[in-house]
């Protein structure tokens, strides 16, 4: 008897310099656990790329040229998000790779490359509680929640949020009892020490503060 | 007037091949925003090092060599951490960086590297789930919380933990105003998708699918 062959899943997480490394690793545990997905790390050329933080170099996988057509395609944000708005070859792999794709997600400050390469015009959207404002001038309906998902575009909040919003992807790729299994294999059952991890709970004072030592959007 | 000079303290990200990979990026992310701390990815060599699961490389930044005495130690785990164990010159490194560092601490599976390198003997310590049974044989007194201190040891749960380690660990390093800023900077407000990250949670047909597909503690 012939099976139907499984087809894997290609998942693309866009590197470039100056990406948040948490946005892009978060998701990366939760997806490379997916059962039939395999997990690229994209950027214009295989060279090293640097992270925001400045202390961690990626090597990426694959390049614009092997990898056009992602099923899944993830932008990390970062300090770097700035230059890679400006940046063409990226902006057009993403605009065409968003046109097959079955997913096209953000995290963070990538929701802004997401708009720089035309996707979220019109759409409810979200990003990094300090780039808030940013996201209006792409036409994007800003949307206070973690993780908004417009079919068929994801984004989530601030760097941490690319774990809930890899979660929510992984329930949509392979179902919801996959996705739980992958949760309780990363013991994902958060306790944070602090109740600041938004500006919703946070005190004015440390919103002041955090809006002041940042340069630029984390 | 002479000013007493503020030290930078010396973190050390220990890498080895099979590290799960947010393990390190989660604590690196936070660590990496303290002031005055400079944040080092340490290896035996500094050649690329290869993580868990299999699609992803990290270069290290330091050697053991180099690096013979950080004042923050931090042992993320992962698949690589039984032959890890059984690794001589890291557990002589991990023993000595020990007995000078102000905190030594693990994430995930990283406390078996402490207690093979003799740090959990009669010690409260935590790891993840999968690996409670292996904590015992090292003579620490497993705890049941997310985040275990005992000065000067701080172990956390599986994975995502070290979020929540490397939150603690700021605000004992640097004092809660600054680890409440790094946490609103990473907006981390977690909202997991599902409740099923912990075994305490979980229903026991998904700790027995997680623990029969789980060929090693993640």
């Amino acid at each position: 008897m012939l099976q139907t062959p499984r087809r894997t899943v290609s998942i693309a997480i866009l590197l470039f310099d100056g990406v948040t490394a948490l946005d892009a690793v978060g998701p990366y545990e939760v997806l490379a656990r997916l059962p039939d997905a395999t997990v690229r790390l994209v950027a214009r050329e295989l060279g090293v790329v640097c992270d925001g933080a400045g202390g961690l170099t990626f090597r990426p996988t694959a390049t614009f040229e092997s990898h056009p057509r992602p099923d899944v395609v993830l932008v990390p944000g970062g300090p770097g998000i700035e230059k890679a708005c400006r940046n063409r070859d990226l902006l057009d792999w993403l605009a065409a790779a968003h046109r097959t794709a079955r997913w096209t997600t953000a995290v963070c400050t990538g929701a802004l490359l997401l708009g720089a390469a035309g996707i979220l015009e019109g759409r409810r959207a979200t990003t990094h509680w300090l780039a808030h404002q940013h996201l209006r001038t792409y036409g994007a309906q800003l949307t206070h929640e973690r993780v908004v998902v417009d079919e068929p575009v994801i984004t989530a909040a601030g760097v941490s949020a690319g774990i809930d919003m890899a979660l929510t992807l992984a329930g949509l790729l392979a179902g919801d009892q996959i996705a739980q299994a992958i949760q309780l294999s990363l013991e994902y059952a958060p306790e944070p020490p602090y109740t600041t991890g938004s500006p919703a709970t946070a005190s004015p004072e440390l919103i002041a503060r955090v809006r002041a030592s940042a340069q630029r959007p984390a």
